[in-house]
């Protein structure tokens, strides 16, 4: 038979597309040479959210002793929260493959690869299998990269996959990457009482985000001794006696228990036909066009196509490319404004554009507005008062919204909104932010005073 | 000198009014016989969120505890606790007099009353002093109201307000009256490791709630080992032998160390002239027209016009009337749906119609869809996952979101905005709900399956 949609890899992206696929009416198989969830599920945002929640309890102890308010130790069982994390993992794959079955999704585990006119093989375990397609959908994912010297040798030198994957927490840590991905790890190891360093070529900590976030959370981890180390070049970082050991390009040295690589991903998109196919490749990336093409009937989403390495980025162009391919819908996909978070304590947020990009586009109209999160009584009572909410404007609409601190997290579904919708000052009072709330943080910094950006 | 806006009631609604109205640029006086934030600040939401954001701690270790994740233990020194409520409360009442000052409004301390026209008299510790206004806003709130037998006695029967005073937590605490003030404090109790008996006259737990919601919560309290008594009618609670003694009307007994008694509140407008300058009473509430209006030149908003009881509801409310007492805006108030939140864990919230008003409303066209939090990566990662988001449908499009379980709190300002703006189906792809986070329990909700309400 031929389906009517192929999907080649079942992370967020692809598992959506084939759901979505064949809730449209579509007949639909699904390859994954892996796990169902692919990185996000497996080795990534969901394991990590597992060992932030369970661990929270640490953190929120720590702030009110630090109060004086509350006492007491809470000691988590890493063996055992590693227990639990696979359990969920293994409940959570089969529930998706159980949602595949009664959709009529063929799941064919094994890897695929395009091998001729419409056809995909796949190596399966049982030999090769071949899938006859009117369109397909790459969606391969990404894997960590490494800087030449910086490869893990799983032994004291691990990617974020060997990372999550350790049976007993180390108690010294380099971090060598001061991304959303290692900021989050390190700040797990951190509650466990691990020795926290991190490094990084930039100037500084989430060197994607505003320098204002990346200022408050460099403070706050200070406040929490870790030690930082910006603006530093690394030329090597190996596993030497037993412990992992990083050398500068100055020669110096740093040793701990373990080191996490996390220095950035890239698409999986080597070896799998696609260029065969007149697919082309620019740094890996997938290269696609406003419909999100690669090739005729050829749709690449999520990680591969480069645009932007986030799981619900990858479900939302899922989405649309499945109602294209049904032909539901006929125009260009239109990527509403994507949030990205930092999980943990202090948190971190953003959606649309930071100050400096507005600028960029618009010298004229650039304002900003902020509120600092110690005046939210919700901040208060965790005791967590350190951070804000800043508001981009731009032509006097609202473009952007970035935050950081206590479960500033909660605020990214509102700014997503809001910042899709263009809000003006008018809009402001639209709603009705609930009293008391962290969200009403939000609701300041809107309302704040607009500084002009200059 | 005649002020051009005069407000009664230093609460969130008066507060507001004044700070909006001396932004606006009109002279104001601010006349309040107690503290500066009213109720919500002084004996309401801050304190008990403050009591709740301590414990949490307490409440996300045992999750992790039940588990086998995480042990040991966490002491709340209660006396600590009430010391940084008190210092949280005097910082911020001691900012609100200085954005008062910064914005030259008057401060008035002392009794005020409608006194003549256009008139108000205060009684202050230094005499009375008379205020002159173009306009005045009578935003005086509320009080805990009490059915006879149930009157506090400050002694083992306590109010709210005497309930967020107390010295030492007691060992055994029945509440009278489960909706959101009783179960909140009672959360609070619980977490000290106080026995609790919950006592009602009404079917369910949180009886303005949607029975649902209601169902969720009290099987919640149930694996806490709450008494939970239910079409119970009390005779009455009194203080015997240094105990609360609560009496059924069946003659059966109950004792417990405490006894907080909140089965309700009523506005504040006796004895202050509003009668007298022909403003219109209705089981004590002021009866306002389509601008909040309860006699000529004067507003009257808030809890003390019965509306809605809540802060936010207060507030904008508030600013409406500094901006049509302004000249700003000349149409009538509109309100738009306001949202209410239990807090604590768990917690519930619910903005725009429940079901069955939704089906009172139109019979024809009524639909729910409903996620259940257990398929939650952040619910599962604390460990949480009782509870559900449930989107209510009219003429397909969103009238209400109501939700219970694991940080629920979180959806709702996205559901404010929701409801406000009547999504349909269309709608709920406008925007990328960031992964993994409890928001998608509100997008899987908004995605699933509708059922017609029958």
């Amino acid at each position: 038979m031929t389906f009517d949609l192929v999907v080649i890899g079942a992370g967020p992206g692809g598992f959506d597309a084939a759901v979505e696929a064949a809730n449209l009416g579509l007949s639909v198989a699904l390859v994954e040479r892996d796990f169902l969830g692919g990185t996000c599920l497996n080795r990534g945002c969901i394991p990590t959210k597992l060992w932030l929640g369970a661990t929270s309890s640490i953190e929120e102890l720590h702030n009110q002793a630090r109060m004086k308010v509350a006492s007491g130790e809470v000691t988590v069982d890493f063996a055992g929260l590693q227990g639990r994390v696979q359990k969920h993992l293994g409940a959570t794959r089969k529930a998706m493959a159980m949602q595949l079955k009664k959709l009529g999704v063929e799941l064919v585990e094994g890897t695929g690869r395009l091998s001729g006119d419409h056809r995909v093989t796949v190596v399966t375990a049982d030999g090769e299998q071949t899938l006859d397609y009117k369109k397909l959908v790459v969606a391969t994912g990404s894997k960590p990269i490494f800087f030449p010297g910086l490869e893990p040798d799983g032994e004291c030198v691990l990617d974020s996959d060997m990372f999550l994957a350790m049976e007993s927490m180390p108690k010294s840590l380099i971090v060598v990457g001061a991304g959303f991905i290692g900021l989050e790890m390190a700040q797990v190891a951190h509650r466990f009482g691990c020795t926290i360093t991190v490094v990084d070529a930039m100037d500084r900590v989430a060197p994607l985000e505003d320098p204002e976030v990346s200022k408050a959370l460099a403070s706050m981890f200070k406040r929490w001794k870790w030690d930082i180390r910006l603006e530093e070049r690394v030329a090597g970082v190996r596993t030497r006696d037993g412990r992992a050991e990083l050398t500068f390009q100055t020669g110096d040295k740093l040793t701990a228990d373990k080191a996490l690589v996390a220095v950035g991903r890239g698409p999986v998109t080597q070896g799998i036909g696609l260029e065969e196919a007149g697919i082309e490749l620019l740094f890996n990336q997938i290269q696609v066009d406003d419909y999100l093409m690669a090739a005729p009937d050829i749709y690449a989403i999520g990680d591969a196509n480069g645009h932007i390495q986030l799981a619900h980025a990858a479900s939302h162009q899922a989405h649309y490319v499945a109602r294209h391919a049904a032909g539901r819908i006929e125009g260009p996909y239109a990527c509403p404004p994507v949030p990205s978070v930092l999980y943990g304590a202090p948190e971190a947020m953003r959606v649309g554009m930071m100050e400096n990009e507005a600028f960029l586009a618009d010298f004229d109209s650039t304002e900003v507005s902020t509120a600092q999160l110690a005046a939210n009584p919700m901040a208060q009572a965790h005791a967590a008062t350190q951070g804000f909410v800043k508001v981009v404007w731009s032509g006097g609409r609202v473009v952007g919204v970035t935050a950081v601190g206590h479960d500033v997290s909660r605020l990214v579904t509102p700014a997503a909104m809001i910042v899709q919708q263009g809000w003006t000052a008018d809009d402001t009072h639209s709603i009705i932010f609930a009293h008391p709330s962290l969200d009403e943080s939000l609701l300041a910094a809107l309302t704040a005073e607009r500084k002009k950006v200059q």
